[in-house]
């Protein structure tokens, strides 16, 4: 950046107007955006669904490796794959920042070419916001909005008995990438001298730092006439999440650590750094990839996607949450969860 | 507050639980809340308007003289305040917090408590959210979801030449209230024995840590037939405001300094102060009231409601923005703002 404009020199009204005013609408539902108390939204006869994440510097990103455009982009992405998770269609976004002076008016542009690239991409409209200082960090507050047809709605509490338990992509990636780039943060801190190792580590990285949502799983959903009994997406680690469709549906699950699916680069990664890549997979949260279930009788739908894993069925309540080993030993699935590993 | 039960011995999704665990929905709109990747809401051939505001302590308030059930009720009726701006029926939020472990499960009980009263009282749904750790401060971000039928959406840019511009309640109270607490923080700070003396201050402090929204006067005009031509409400100061309606109606306009609504107990207060009554509210942030514009042969549907005063009219966009004094000077219309204060 070779120029810096104070965020004070614009003021509040000024500087949403800069940010903002490139915005074209792509959806016929958004009526009215930015510039007004509130923005206006037309249905059509579809439901809609609401979902919202708060992303705070110092808890949930570090600026010292995250890049602005790349931050931008993932505030929308984590909040469209909840949408996804739904099997909606997301349509518009609203965001907020609180932002110190610490942050010039270029360093926003960036993160704002990020959101508007992510809005591009998955077609949804930014329709408001609100802007403000904050005393310290760098506040993110995204609220997505999407679209469903009533009866293709697929929520978290409706998977039944016997139902397969698919998972999308691959697992455990962003862990290893976040693990990574704390280690080279580190060394950084303690030799500045020294550069980043990062060679042969742009997937894991990429995981972490530019995640994508899982739009195409539920295009493939529409195309060949699947509806998943139920679904979420997979922000804490899939051992969590399917605990949570367990719950929810009062049904429990076994899993098989050997259906897993977890990349090459990933399983290099995790012997690295010494991590077990079955736990990484199990626990590591961020990857934004949809664990779904499925009536059996779809099983022909799905086999030939290769984006789709299945990785064990739902049983009954009685029998608990459990997971296969490869040596064939039966555990109890527990939930660490994405904080355990902040703790 | 006798106990202090620490939010880590719950963990999220226990915390979550215990904060959700009696919501009750009161639209039928309102189909799936809190639970599930999104929250779903139908519409029924309405619009959906959408609003949200970032609230970040230090910045927008301070505990040291907020009470957290206030300061919960304040975040979510700000919102709704945008909602009937448009001229629409608030019906859900969502409410995510940042909270740093400096907080008991105990205070956040007593910040969702006045959320719930709030939501109880204006008939909205909380239906969503997220809640996070925080390093430092608390973070509170809103989204407001409001209902109108498409004809009788109220916009900011649709105001005329000649039509009467007219503010609901009275103006500067909270800015004087602010003022107040501010002045018994400072004295608290430098002598902890001194009592604040907050005797016969009430109406200012609560017109401050308690602001309402203008549900009622969205109703009057429901009831009697009325659609505003333009409106916004006050919430960095009317004079900023009207700036606002003019710019996006381009138009002028001309408002009395004598017909500004200020109730006594603000007067008093300025005047203890050494503050000009006027100064304080035309430039006065936080009252909450509804500013709008009414064509002038609606006159006579007002004129018997008392919490709605004629302060001035637009004018052709060349006569520009002006205000005429008691003493019958006319000056440019000029917006220091909200921000004004706290510089």
């Amino acid at each position: 950046m070779e120029n810096r404009t104070e965020i004070a020199s614009l003021g509040e009204f000024r500087l949403i107007e800069h940010l903002t005013k490139n915005i074209e609408f792509q959806n016929a539902s958004s009526i009215l955006g930015v510039g007004d108390d509130a923005a206006v939204i037309d249905h059509f006869g579809k439901q809609t669904v609401v979902t919202t994440d708060l992303l705070l510097e110092g808890i949930h990103f570090d600026l010292m490796y995250t890049p602005l455009k790349h931050l931008g982009y993932k505030s929308v992405v984590v909040n469209l794959s909840d949408v996804y998770a739904m099997n909606a269609q997301p349509t518009q976004i609203t965001l907020s920042i609180g932002i110190s002076n610490r942050f010039s008016v270029e360093a926003l542009n960036e993160f704002y070419e990020g959101v508007y690239v992510a809005c591009e991409k998955y077609g949804v409209d930014l329709i408001g916001g609100d802007t403000s200082s904050s005393l310290k960090g760098f506040v993110i507050s995204v609220t997505a909005l999407g679209e469903v047809v009533p009866d293709q709605l697929v929520k978290r509490s409706t998977a039944q008995k016997g139902d397969l338990i698919c998972v999308s992509g691959d697992l455990g990636a962003a862990f290893l990438g976040l693990t990574l780039m704390e280690r080279e943060k580190k060394i950084y801190q303690e030799n500045p001298n020294i550069q980043p190792d990062l060679e042969n580590e742009s997937y894991i990285v990429g995981r972490l730092l530019k995640p994508e949502a899982r739009k195409d799983i539920i295009q493939f959903f529409a195309d060949n006439n699947i509806l998943p009994t139920s679904m979420m997406d997979v922000s804490d680690g899939i051992s969590s999440e399917v605990l949570h469709l367990c719950q929810q549906s009062n049904l429990g699950c076994k899993l098989y650590e050997e259906k897993l699916p977890i990349a090459d680069l990933t399983r290099q990664a995790a012997f690295k750094f010494g991590l077990d890549p079955t736990v990484c997979a199990l626990n590591g949260g961020e990857d934004y990839e949809l664990v779904f279930t499925l009536k059996q009788e779809d099983h022909d739908k799905i086999v030939l996607n290769e984006e789709i894993s299945v990785i064990g069925y739902m049983t009954d309540v009685e029998e608990g949450q459990k997971i296969m080993t490869k040596g064939g030993n039966l555990h109890p699935l527990t939930a660490q969860g994405w904080n355990a590993f902040n703790q």
